[in-house]
């Protein structure tokens, strides 16, 4: 399959179950609604080394929140529930919790994931509760006046390691493909790339030659190592992105796949762009496969 | 003390020794730095959720980095030697090892923190050792090129705390106040800001009436409890801000304090600004005392 | 009418029939879009001074623009169609023509205001022209490749000089609520706020004691000259701004009103917004009249 | 000369005299100086269409203004002193006067340009002159409290027109070369480039085939039409961007343009770079000549 010159492989990524939740941040303004989901969503570009992965979804108008003021919604996923609850408990009391006019509200049906439930005792007693149409909210005094906080927000199914890579023929290329293809993404909703600026650049495969290491850099996709392992790469190559997507469900993983591959399409074989991969296990690993060629007809 | 009708309180910041490090993070231009950057501090508000303390300290123009490209420089802090090294290496290794065309350098002279000391071995014995006057540098092959890592930076003694409170007539002013301090604070280099957006909300006291929470909400400033507790809040201040400050050095913390004060005292008594304050613990917990009114000498 | 504390004011914004027109901007990024769109748009706050008003409208994604691409839109708004052309045409040749990567569309059916028609005519002979279903399409050859160009975009009917007023206790508090109302006003298709930031700080009234200056400073707006002039303003009142809208119909011009109005009311008077007013000429100038009651009904 | 495997060419860019000045916009905080600023120096890429040449050339800490507030210093560019005074003016009075929160002071010694000398008469009489150190400031009263502008700044002779090529093997890796080059003389005090983001992409010859036109697309350096006419693009080149740069001395052109070209050739011919050209015409018409390889040498 090729389009605009960048030839489609003929394979598919491998993704997993997670759990995922999402959690609205308002502020005074968007700014700081910002700065707070940022802290929040930070350091989250991979379960294996931060807890979670995370990122800020999409930003919201006053019309659009519960409590009618600007703000933005996060997704955070993780491989359970507990360890899921784990990490949003911890990140609201570090990064929302302490960020100036703030708010945090449930973003998912549910309330399975504590937001306020034990953040309220911050109130050291002086910590008040509402319930409105079924839903419990907090206000803790803090020292700039009082936090607003829900109970409580969902947990979903979900999906992580959607993915693809884009192949090129020099750096620069690649990574404007990349910024073309997370662009695109980012219009998409219910999906989050968690890896710095949406991209990853350093695969891995399953192992390595050093026993106490899991996962090492994938060297049949390596530009450099071409001359001395078996490579998956031609000899036009010089560089491969790839791209991590984690979603609420199969057909958003698909949607903001077809997105991206299509934006790096756009810039076609005349900028260099040559090929879309994807990263998988033969199918060992994932129970979720997303087949480029079908999404892309 | 009075500064433009902003009350200067006779009091001081109580600090503490930390350990602190620098990295230099470079990209193919600004921006991709900064995405691994924002994406390595992210999540560093608080040594007590975070594991460390971090932001970025500053941008850097090409002639100011070792590989001749455009990049910034973070500091992270925290308790110990081995803390600060543990969570250096894992936030170089999900945040800069996997962002696209980044390169990491020693901010700091000295070997004692691991950069690419252990990540070198994700190249599965790919990786390439470089002596380059004196300094060891990794050229471990990714799917991008190849990731050029210093093999280690240097730490530092380092103080934790620094802070001042601004205390307004409402939320806006504060936060009018905050955003003009942290400006003017971004400015000063070795030192940071780490809460969100360069500001706390949030301020704590320690202990609670409930016996597992170690810190609890400071109610003596907060102005939702004027009327239930014995507060240290006139009845003009409806809102208080914090500003906590990191530094390499008492000299680097007080010249930041002064910048960040001066700011706020800019916006003056006429913006209801009306009192700068300091957190302590009556000086039984802190080694490092800012007073003031000495400072804004 | 009082809402969360600030008085509405029982008087109308006086607005005025322009004319005026949408283009849609792509690149190969939404930065370089940006980055021709607030070239295009710049220096475009006052029809007096500067030939037209302008801003970008709104971002859209790769699946809303004719060559799916990422994009702007850019709104633009004069006194009569001739000015308009004018502007749009110099706009044009100096903004994206010379912006690398961009292209330029109609945004409004109709072809009145010339897009390519006659920036084609740089192309020295060797652009082509291309008709897709009913419009034509110029490919002018530049350096970096090709302008892609659509021979034109329509004109329609419009309003300028909506507006409303802040009136608050202090400079930082105005300033606020301009934020919050400006940042809701943003996600209202079909209008633009002008100023700088979208806020004006320099409301003028006709004429002035110097015979060559046909407008000069609302002084009976003005909080330093209480004092000494016949004031609209109460004590406690110390910073006013205005918000300027100009829009493609009365209904997108009050949503906007009422949506900036609503967030800056949302701050409310323990934020130190005290009024909400509006300027007009008495009814003597412009057709438009915008009752604030009326809209917040 | 070949620099990372990049040719510069044994040519010159022509430049030049032109005349400068530079403002010092202040705000409450950064933000609002860049709001007021962007609009001031918006649509003036080329001193053809738009009246004079602009852009932000820095930021500026508190203690490094007039004021002590946060800030941003503009350079304009045009080819007469009335010319450039009648530009300033005008834009003062549109984007600066009417900003919020902002003040307007000289950056350049001398007061040959005027600032607040006729935009004082907005104040209708109730301006208020104040002489510190010999410099003359105007309090503008206006709705939002006072403008306060400084009567006049000065005026230098400059340099408008540096410039160089990019040529590139596909559009993505000029343009990454050009942000990064860009990037680098945005570190360089004393210099703008004016073009949106600072490229331009559609390079003039003088002249045309149409008669009322006095330039047109530099066909020689278009790679649509390398089959069509006497081209200067070997056939790989597929786009070439060019920056141009306005600065205050030959020695300020001089460091830009051996900043940009470094960057340009750090990325190099492995990012299909090929060539650095530059525009002229052959000495006929401008007195100053920047020869690539003196620069780079």
């Amino acid at each position: 399959m090729i389009i605009n010159g960048v030839m489609i492989d003929a394979t598919f990524a491998e993704a997993f179950p997670m759990k995922a939740t999402r959690a609205i941040i308002t502020a005074q303004n968007l700014k700081w609604a910002y700065h707070s989901a940022q802290a929040m969503t930070g350091f989250a570009t991979s379960i294996i080394g931060c807890g979670c992965e995370a990122d800020i979804e999409r930003e919201l108008a006053p019309d659009e929140t519960p409590d009618g003021r600007p703000g933005v919604a996060v997704l955070l996923f993780a491989m359970s529930s507990k360890g899921l609850a784990r990490q949003v408990e911890i990140r609201a009391s570090q990064c929302v919790l302490t960020a100036p006019t703030s708010a945090l509200f449930a973003g998912i049906t549910g309330s399975d994931i504590p937001l306020g439930k034990n953040l309220r005792f911050f109130g050291d007693g002086f910590q008040i509760s509402k319930l409105i149409n079924g839903c419990r909210y907090w206000r803790i005094p803090v020292m700039e006046g009082e936090f607003l906080v829900e109970e409580a927000t969902g947990i979903t199914t979900a999906i992580g390691g959607g993915n693809f890579f884009i192949l090129a023929q020099s750096q620069t290329q690649a990574l404007a493909a990349c910024e073309a293809a997370v662009g695109a993404i980012n219009k998409i909703p219910n999906v989050i790339t968690p890896f710095p600026g949406g991209v990853a650049r350093s695969g891995s495969k399953v192992g390595s030659k050093y026993k106490r290491l899991k996962a090492s850099t994938n060297e049949a996709f390596c530009p450099t190592l071409k001359g001395q392992v078996s490579t998956k790469l031609s000899p036009e190559i010089e560089s491969v992105m790839e791209i991590i997507i984690d979603g609420l469900s199969k057909e958003d993983i698909k949607k903001a796949m077809y997105a991206g591959i299509s934006a790096a399409c756009n810039l076609g074989a005349k900028n260099g762009i040559s090929r879309i991969s994807a990263g998988n296990y033969e199918g060992k690993l994932g129970s979720f496969h997303f087949h480029l060629q079908e999404i892309m007809k």
